[in-house]
């Protein structure tokens, strides 16, 4: 009993290995070893120096961004300040510079003729057709009532809602004093995984240097304040179009940082799109606007107001990160796929050697012994006496169920 | 000396492959070739076609949202407009549509007794439990006071801040208008990995076409034109409770793109949830409401506004982005798992071919080679001369050092 | 013809094994299990156990914000409430309570002069340099103005703009009370992928519970409510400063879910953090102010406005979501890494067995057999015959071309 045990001891300390033929040819052996650099090449280089496939990457990044605008521009000959032309005045990271307003002031609840012509009327029932509208200035009625513009008389269907109705085919300058505005932007981002976190501008930056300084891709890449008009320049955006029309320019700031660096070297890479392009070819919804009120009351308590329908340039801040650091399981992944990947060359330089060369066939002898049912049987009706002769000797050279297969692993 | 530097350069140029042992045997050979086609259709019909392993994939997208929202409603005799019910106005991702506002009109700095009986009070010691409370319409002071609620007089606490206190139990019909709304949505995604860019409509769309198109998920999938009406069916909600009590919807665009066909394919689809469903069960912030306030001015220049409870539809428009491309690491790692998963199969066949098929032992014998401890130092001890044999015939035969890791790879 | 067929069928269902060399040393036998234990372990403790490998992750995550806030305070002799110290009032994850104002009455359109000392001017030549300026309160005409500061009478440069000029250099008592003001956060998850959808409260809280609960890391970590207070404490801010200079707080809220277990599991975590922390040693840019007005109109319909400088602290709720869930293809590559990287441990071994140990060469001996060209070359030339033979002999013994890599693969 206590033998068996030490027997299975025993048997499960010995080392497997796989049993080679080594050919000395120097074509294969080239062969071979080309293979293998190149693979080897392949890993080194690519997956790991270029890919950094040792590191185990972070894309998803906590973000807060705050904006700050300054500039002054006329509009309806007004002077607009940053209280006025920025929607929402929070300081976002989505925001809005107003550049362009068509006023229509001292709106009262009551009904009114529509102003366009699209609602053009005879009698009451050319005006059916338009109940339940949506482009509309309120709920049309139903009814024709007469309308003076400019000098004309002309019949509009009625509407409800907050009258007179709005004009906005009125010709308003756009503001295009936006393009000396300048945009400043705070942005600290955090990479939870990793626990980093970094901001968009050098701690050691003086007060007096962030202000004066003026962001630039090459001179002055870490300087958060942008002027507009630099902007409109890196998006190739034509000032008068955008500021009468409206539109919408992302600023990426990338992050891509190689935490196993020196962490400064972690810093935020700046870019400037223009983010309704792929609808640039549509005729709607070219540009950006919206439409809000200011409410006013009168003595006697009636509310009021002043609609502005706003076109605006909308500046996106949007933050992408990418963070990578070493971390033992890709690093372990990769390494395993590029020796496993070296083993592969073995695949074609059999090919070569069992079939292309000179003696293939003695290779082929050499490298495969073959075993089949037949011998094997008649090995065993022959005689029994050397089965158990081999019992004896072979016994103890295999694993048996479990181990195998750890053993047989080594294979692999 | 340059002989040695020869033997190690034809050291190094040999070709080291296993040598093999074939069976002959039908079971087990049908087994082997089962097993690999299962492991080869699996890694070929799954990973490969299905999963699409051979990809690198994107997760994070930039993308840019603007909504614009079209339709008139009624709330407290008022025709609302979109300047009225859109909170925020800049046409942004997140919005909320009014539907039911509690208006309380005229308040102004002072003080006042409150409203809700929970604030009643016959004494002023009843009000001092109330101090510091934060349900209350402004600061307790601790005073009781009569107040005139309908044509009863009753003791309510005195509270400091904006004056009458509000009423929010008034019954408001909500703005049932609100189905008959629109939604248009702008949306334009970029992948920063490949650098695709994509909007929500199709380029070739008219004007007229997307004006008057409506999202059908089977007939207009890709219609940017919504109906709340719709809406609120596909997420199975009631207009007349959502209304009443607000509610969060969620609108997902979810951008799934194989960048390796043609980019026409990446094309946007959507969904939409109730936001809100985790907290269906709890009575508390069910639906959606906030306070806000319009300030006036008095000729006399004293501050007053109107507070407005407002009960909201809040829609989050939310976009998801997936991307994938070929690309050589995943595709080789996992080329390198398929591969050597059907070497895996090996495992199986020897577990079965070493102790299952009549034979075993034969197949063991021929399987393995036995060399044991003992067997080694008995050759050393009685035969010196031909371990010196040994040394000449065999010495090129294997590989010295760090060599022998690199040809050995060939065995995993 | 048939019988070729029928040699290719058989030569096919072969299965070829490599041949092993079974060294039962007890030397090689314990480094090569114990090799094998530690490859084992790491794999099952570390990348299965520990790193779950064998779960696919989500890391994006689709999340919906809503907050509330609650609490009176005093600011410039007036009772504050949520409508009017919250910004934006809608209830958004980004949300601002202002907690000192700086307020301009009264301001109309007009030309006055600047307040701050920076543009003090004797003549009108003074002030060119300043036209352009950004940091002024309007457009700087160029003009030199006298203006009444205190009791003094001063020159300054006359802007152009909203009027009179705001001296934000004023002393405000910020308001202390936000102290004791309470969060409500209402967060609702969901992983696309796993199509899970949690909120972060429990469903079984009653509307008393949520009311009167307090978070706290410990005792109430799933509770809603958060009081101010508490998260400056969490953050270690001082009260006075914050209020003073404002400032951004982040509240982030982590979902970390094990999918494979029971989805009650799946719950948030708190935590807050400074957000400008990155920029605490910048002297520009600490704190957090923006700029607001409030619109009104005089009988005879001038528009004049209130300009608001408005310190807030800024709380930005971030969700961060990761969920893991059991499958296949992750965990068969990591599976066949672990089953490779068992198989590398043979390496290790081999170089100990082949050079380390006491009769190494003997061992080479059994390991390597050799086959050099010059064998195969004079095989050829002698025994033409014993080709042929070899040839009728082994024939079958190997797979060509295809095959021959498919086979080759249990190798790897």
């Amino acid at each position: 009993m206590g033998s068996m045990m030490w027997g299975c001891v025993t048997d499960f300390f010995t080392y497997e290995t796989t049993k080679s033929v080594v050919v000395k040819s120097w074509s294969v052996g080239i062969i071979n070893r080309v293979v293998q650099l190149v693979i080897i090449s392949y890993f080194v280089g690519w997956v790991f120096i270029h890919e950094k496939a040792y590191q185990v990457t972070e894309n998803s990044v906590e973000s807060s961004v705050m904006t700050k605008v300054k500039g002054f521009g006329y509009q309806n000959n007004y002077v607009m300040d940053v209280a006025d032309y920025v929607i929402p005045q929070q300081g976002a990271a989505i925001f809005c510079i107003l550049t362009k307003v068509i006023i229509t002031e001292n709106q009262f609840q009551g009904t009114c003729p529509e102003y366009s012509e699209k609602y053009s009327c005879v009698q009451d029932k050319d005006c059916l057709q338009h109940i339940g509208d949506l482009f509309s200035n309120g709920v049309i009625t139903g009814v024709c009532l007469n309308s003076t513009i400019g000098n004309e008389t002309v019949g509009r269907c009625e509407s409800e809602g907050w009258c007179p109705a709005e004009n906005d085919h009125v010709e308003v300058k756009p503001m295009l004093n936006v393009i000396n505005f300048t945009i400043f932007i705070k942005n600290s981002v955090r990479f939870p995984l990793f626990d980093v976190t970094r901001g968009n501008f050098l701690s050691t930056m003086s007060r007096d240097e962030i202000r004066k300084c003026n962001y630039h891709p090459v001179d002055s890449p870490f300087c958060p304040i942008f002027s507009v008009g630099d902007i409109l320049n890196y998006t190739n955006q034509d000032l008068a179009t955008l500021a009468n029309k409206g539109g919408e320019i992302g600023i990426n700031i990338q992050w891509k940082c190689n935490l196993d660096y020196v962490i400064e070297n972690c810093v935020p890479r700046y870019s400037f799109t223009r983010l309704d392009k792929p609808f640039e070819k549509n005729a709607i919804s070219n540009g950006y606007n919206f439409r809000f009120a200011k409410y006013y009351m009168t003595e006697n308590g009636t509310e009021f107001r002043t609609l502005h329908k706003a076109y605006a340039i909308r500046f996106d801040v949007m933050v992408t990160g990418k963070a990578g650091k070493f971390d033992t399981i890709p690093t372990l992944i990769n390494l395993v796929a590029a020796f496993t990947s070296v083993g592969l060359g073995t695949v074609l330089c059999d090919i070569i050697l069992l079939n292309c060369l000179k003696g293939a066939e003695q290779y082929k002898a050499k490298k495969f012994e073959e075993v089949s049912d037949a011998q094997i049987e008649a090995s065993l009706a022959h005689s029994p006496v050397s089965q158990l002769s081999l019992k004896g000797g072979i016994k103890s050279s295999y694993d048996s169920g479990a181990i195998s297969l750890a053993t047989s692993d080594q294979a692999m």
